[in-house]
């Protein structure tokens, strides 16, 4: 009745951008990820019948009355799944630098949906897990799987149809990834609530759901010919896609900030001498950098110059779900 | 045979983005302004049977060939209404911050038809005027006249319902607008190519063609009632919808960089200070900021202790075209 499991957390390239059903995280897109090696939760799940509720410790510490809510209705889908009444431990650590604004809902859904899952006794394929994770966080759905990894929307109401399908191995090709850490204040539109405004009220989000069809075919296309270049183009192309929907709501906002932006025009700077580095941002104001393992020193030493940049972590492509010897 | 005129600039509240035919300048939307007392153009026209070409002076200097040429087309235009068949001498004088980033295309064009017009002997009311000002450039249409102007975009081919009208006299509402130079590099994709490419790739332009129709309504109702709150909001989410839509073409792009970004986060912070100032951007990084007389001071000062300002000019609402004795 025990189990422990890690998850990295995963970064998209075409990014999920809105719920079609928001109790079920089914998304109006697919989308397409690569997990990275350096940011990782584990978590280990012990039921007990003795418990009275679900117990959540969180880098060590007893976590909040709001936080444990949400991981125990979590932990009620698992229940419901395997039929079982009894009441959980839950440990997690978090090697995901939260606090810099990554987000870390990703590897943290995935390794409890993966240690629940198992520590209940139920067996799940990745499939099925990637379904499970999807349903605490959408994006916990790619983080089953290591290397490129595709979330399939779906079409099906119950979801049935809606998962994750490992694209590419994490060694087949050798990508980087720069985490920019940019000097910001906390950021002011959470990503559901931001993701919600815009799919109520942006007047943009319709030609979203058509540009990112096609940009995940392109996708696809460059990581099935390895096309370094038509990857950095479409990945970042997808990124303005995603945050000029935001322009259009109402009120309008934006994830950027004037930080965010220098490294942007330092990306553009790079490229103008001949150094393929490519940016994607998500719901805050940090920068990921994707670039080839050949240039990666001299991209890092110019980025690294300017004065918003706080930190850079350098990623490697990660690997999927493992599961972990109790201590 | 001769005539000055003098035109100001204006700067539109809801944008015009986008043309429906290139060589008649039809707009694909109708797009608000307020016409501006600062910056101006003086211009004269004078045929001569002797001349063998346009000749065409700027600000003291005889412009290059390739100016030349543009003003020429122009004046073919206004031969053509006329049955003119000489050439004349032109003569303008710029009052407005071009190196800044301030467009002079409106005041210039505007004044350039007043002057021709005039000179050639035609008498056109001030609607016909803003169809031959609009074939220099779209947003010359507005400023033929003084106060808030809207352009409308009309229905037929050959462009005869498309022309500007006046909405609110100058001294009927006390605005204030400042025209913030920031500091940057010259930019990359001038207005024309950019609406262009817009209008070609983006997936968000049919988004942008329904929202702006629903903000030219409300932005006549906030005029109409003199409701500030409304009008900025209005404005302010306008211009953000105008850029979402340079982030969809393909490639992406955007006329912001870092330093307007600043501006943009400074008068965020004002406003959650209680003082009501509104940014619009058109096609280049600078930044106008529309305001109130009483809170004026106060927000200048406060804009003009970011480090990235280079220049604020203050702008009250202008008048429309005006006919100058010549020297």
């Amino acid at each position: 009745m025990k189990a422990k499991a890690r998850a990295h957390t995963n970064i998209a390239l075409i990014k999920y951008w809105g719920k079609r059903d928001e109790a079920l995280f089914l998304p109006t897109n697919s989308s397409l990820s690569i997990t990275l090696d350096k940011f990782y939760t584990d978590t280990s799940v012990r039921f007990d019948p003795k418990l009275q509720a679900d117990q959540f410790f969180l880098n060590g510490q007893q976590a909040s009355q709001q936080e444990t809510t949400k991981i125990s209705a979590f932990m009620d889908k698992i229940r419901l799944l395997a039929g079982e009444k009894h009441y959980a431990v839950i440990t997690s650590e978090n090697h995901v630098p939260t606090a810099a604004g990554f987000a870390s809902s990703a590897s943290g859904y995935a390794a409890l949906a993966a240690a629940a899952t198992k520590a209940v006794g139920l067996e799940l394929d990745n499939r099925a897990l990637s379904q499970v994770a999807r349903q605490g966080s959408g994006s916990a759905s790619r983080s089953i799987y290591g290397g490129f990894v595709e979330w399939q929307k779906g079409e099906l109401e119950d979801g049935l149809d809606c998962y994750a399908v490992p694209l590419l191995d994490k060694d087949a090709w050798d990508l980087r990834v720069l985490a920019i850490e940019v000097s910001s204040v906390a950021k002011k539109v959470l990503s559901r609530e931001g993701m919600k405004r815009t799919v109520e009220t942006s007047p943009f989000y319709q030609g979203w759901l058509h540009a990112v069809e096609l940009d995940l075919q392109t996708m696809k296309q460059a990581i099935a010919t390895r096309d370094f270049t038509l990857l950095g183009k479409t990945l970042e192309a997808n990124a303005c896609k995603m945050h000029a929907t935001t322009l259009g709501a109402n009120p309008p906002f934006l994830y950027w900030n004037s930080a965010t932006m220098q490294v942007m025009e330092a990306v553009q700077a790079l490229r103008d001498q001949g150094l393929e580095a490519y940016f994607t941002i998500d719901a805050g104001p940090n920068v990921k950098v994707v670039c080839q393992p050949s240039q990666v020193d001299q991209i890092t030493s110019q980025i690294q110059s300017l004065d918003v940049v706080q930190s850079i972590q350098h990623c490697r492509i990660g690997p999927g779900i493992s599961y972990l010897d109790q201590e």
